[in-house]
């Protein structure tokens, strides 16, 4: 079996460029050293053996990622964002998983994760109860929780990067005060995750802060978390929105997905967007632009949100002694088509 | 540091049933005993040693798989389906990567997963080229190639599942020749992959079998493939197909995708659908429910595809000899709301 030895040898290069060539750190190098490197590495049908190396160091070049589920556009872009930033800057790949926000499978991953070799873990999952990361984490496990944040007075046992949520929904609400609007719904699923009540405060907050009307507007995530419950939801809340008593002209629905659900719901309703009612959304996700009309959005900023989470992780993996830590981002807003004047009358 | 025995005696259980909890086959079992073994995981701060089965094995309990980008909400809901198969029916974790069509990114991907201990790999690509895939092929990886298919006369070195293309696009042609068109648009990016010639070459033999007229219209992606690349095209294409001087009265989009571009670029153009054009979809995603009109498309059977493939996988990991074979799913047409009869005048 032939060594990295042989193939610097064969490639004519050091070991280093070889390690650098096997962990994806090409950014610096002459097409003609990657090409060398890599027919040298083919003619010697060379493996690094990571698998002694990971049992010597007790870890993989690899990181976990738990989502909700891919099948939601808005986990897919933050996905791809971790996983590019995670290989091309660190040569580390990603393990997926899909939990359906059920704490079962999220235990399960990361007990699986122990085991495979993995000790870095970024948790999507908003799940209120975080109380399952604190066995892997006492076992070694360097966590990164997205779209939460630490609790008063306990002492962050994983680090928290998320948007500002709170200020996502007051930049909404005054963006739509601003163009006239004085009674403005919020809608959202009922099941309460951290960055959800965030939203909702700061809503809340801002709808004072206006002197407006603010009407919050709750329904049930049917069951079976996949792909497109969010939408689904949006959808069916058009009727009770259009039906409300207070009359809102405008709506902020609590992310994208049911921002595009509720503008198909309106519209199957017979109302025109944004002429009979005005839709915002939150995220920013591309598949906003495709509405009709597109979609105005609080944007969050995904690839910062991305790097911060895989920079941390692999900054406490090499120093264990870094205190865990809170990274919140300034979310922006996406003008597109969605919002207009309130129609006369209403 | 203890053993599966500890924890096995500690829980009251047989090894076999610690064994069954750590690779999550717990279909079968009581709450109480999955309880008990958790709890005696816990107290004992148990890890299966897998990096040392690993090194014994060579094999991690994982598989890989390539997608374009898990951006797009096609290839995310594929992912989703193969990360939940793979986990709940074989225990096996799924290590992901996003290629955007790139097969430098591709060999990389295979080399690090090699590297890893990770022997079988699901291949998500419509790479024309599938040489990059013969030396770790040699090298003792199993592949599945998905919505590609063998050569004539060369022996086939992966699986490769597909949907029967031809046929989806036969059928929205026929779907459409009903309805009344007579002169059926085809819009599809210029980039050549297996899958998309075969819907080409199906919607033209559909056209030339009706005796109707098929005009195909080709547009160039935007660089840099991400997420929204293939909605913008479609989007892009709604002024082409419009002023087309055959006047086509429907248009089959080449993925769903493309269609919520187009219909949102007909909207935009002030026509509606489908009283002015008629929009025909082909995957089958569930966002095709929430355009305005919803889409009618060519639903692919995505959870058969992605058993077969996580099965395939297993199959040969267990049994190497099994030679590789070609698997073919029937679509079906999902009828929504985007196909009318074409409006007189037409």
């Amino acid at each position: 079996m032939s060594t990295i030895n042989d193939v610097a040898r064969l490639a004519k290069v050091s070991i280093s460029t070889v390690s650098n060539v096997l962990n994806g750190r090409t950014g610096q190098m002459s097409e003609a050293t990657l090409a060398r490197v890599e027919r040298a590495v083919e003619k010697l049908g060379y493996r690094p053996n990571r698998a002694a190396r990971q049992l010597k160091t007790g870890q993989a070049s690899m990181i976990g990622l738990l989502v909700p589920s891919l099948g939601n556009p808005s986990y897919g872009m933050i996905a791809r964002e971790i996983e590019e930033d995670s290989w091309r800057r660190h040569g580390y790949r990603v393990v997926v998983g899909n939990t359906y926000r059920d704490p079962a499978r999220e235990r399960a991953f990361l007990d699986d994760m122990a085991a495979q070799g993995v000790r870095g873990v970024i948790v999507i999952s908003s799940l209120a109860d975080e109380s399952h990361l604190e066995a892997p984490v006492k076992r070694g496990l360097v966590a990164v929780s997205y779209d939460s944040h630490s609790r008063r007075n306990v002492k962050p046992i994983v680090d928290y990067v998320s948007a500002d949520n709170a200020a996502g929904a007051r930049m909404a609400v005054e963006h739509l005060v601003a163009a006239g609007h004085r009674t403005i719904a919020f809608l959202t699923p009922k099941i309460w995750t951290f960055s959800r009540a965030e939203k909702r405060e700061g809503f809340l907050a801002a709808i004072r802060a206006a002197d407006a009307q603010g009407v919050v507007i709750e329904g049930n995530v049917a069951a079976g978390y996949a792909d497109a419950e969010m939408a689904e939801l949006g959808q069916s809340l058009a009727r009770p929105l259009i039906r409300h008593k207070s009359r809102p002209t405008a709506a902020i629905a609590i992310n994208d997905m049911m921002a595009i659900g509720l503008i198909s719901g309106l519209t199957a309703e017979g109302l025109e967007v944004p002429r009979d009612m005005s839709v915002f959304g939150m995220d920013g996700i591309s598949l906003g632009a495709f509405t009709a009309p597109p979609l105005t959005t609080v944007k969050l900023p995904l690839p910062e949100l991305a790097r911060t989470m895989v920079d941390r992780i692999m900054l406490r993996l090499k120093k264990p002694d870094t205190s865990p830590a809170e990274f919140r981002f300034a979310p922006s807003i996406l003008v597109r088509g969605s919002v207009a004047k309130p129609a006369a009358g209403r």
